[in-house]
């Protein structure tokens, strides 16, 4: 990770008291994305916080409590931010749009945190899959009610409904994927071309 | 993997010498696809097989050496499949709708080994590395040259080639990761689905 993305995520959990604290979910997060959450090692992520392993264990009882909060924070923002960028617009095609810009460019912006949210979530416990599951549906539901509303109101065609927003979606969490800054296109532009693409699959 | 799973992945390798080697493929791909390359083990592949560890080197020298055979037949496999669908079309847009139908099926198919391939490249060594990123380039290139011929034709609209051709791939890499048979949808109306999503793109 480099120095911007540092700053970056330092932003996103901001909120986390004590800088220990937020430094180790920034070396648990960089650990998860380059050997999976399973193979990743305590010891790892002491590391690259600069700590010893032991010293964890008075922040984080165990590897899968940072993940649940990073599973947590990242669930959080990209909701927060689907609602702050549709706020104040209200067409659909205009809810819908805005929607899939915020929803594409987060995926893009904290990449890395995109593809853990993503390829960690059976590695939950089942009490705290439930909670992330809700914060993915009501995501999911934003995009649909749009839709819906809509083709209801013959501003929107739409076909099948669930397989229209796994198609947007789709969009946004494979940006995670393949999305790096020296590949060309800031985060802004990747959300903004999915939603013209999108409006235009809605035509 | 159900039996169903199971006997469309033994048709994926048919063409591999011995039952075993394709038991052991199976068994591979299964427990990367449960723990991720890195945290997969020796003995849980040997496990799944049937087999004993030691066993398993008279087939594969390692478990790079499973990983590789995977990634290519994958990967060989995809590309295959969008050439034969495109071909007997001649149109820029029923190429392109043949290549999106053909590529989301796949994925959704294949889903274990549509994550599997999409996750693991990192994983392989260098000189295969490259190989396998000329199969992915070709297969990109297959509907980049369909855009660039249909936008030339005045047949389709496109005004990002780039960013168009990665959200196409997009939808396909993505089903791999949600599609499961009990969530509704076969395989095949998944990529129909698609290919409607994406000409209305690139009306």
């Amino acid at each position: 990770m480099d120095v911007e993305d540092t700053r970056r995520y330092a932003d996103l959990w901001a909120h986390v008291e004590s800088e220990t604290s937020r430094r180790l979910l920034l070396a648990a997060l960089d650990a998860f994305a380059d050997h999976g959450f399973e193979a990743a090692t305590t010891r790892d992520i002491a590391r690259r916080a600069g700590m010893s392993p032991a010293a964890v264990y008075l922040y984080y009882r165990s590897k899968v409590e940072l993940l649940e909060k990073i599973m947590r924070i990242g669930h959080e923002s990209v909701l927060q931010e689907v609602i702050d960028a549709m706020d104040g617009h209200v067409s659909a095609p205009d809810r819908t749009a805005a929607f899939v810009t915020a929803f594409s460019s987060w995926h893009a912006r904290f990449a890395t945190l995109g593809q853990v949210t993503a390829r960690e979530l059976r590695a939950l416990p089942p009490e705290r899959f439930g909670e992330i599951l809700a914060l993915r549906q009501a995501t999911e539901r934003l995009v649909a009610d749009e839709l819906e509303r809509g083709a209801a109101e013959g501003e929107l065609h739409v076909d099948d409904l669930q397989g229209t927003v796994r198609a947007i979606l789709s969009l946004g969490v494979d940006s995670a994927r393949w999305y790096a800054p020296q590949r060309g296109g800031d985060p802004e532009s990747i959300g903004q071309l999915h939603a013209d693409l999108v409006l235009r699959m809605l035509r």
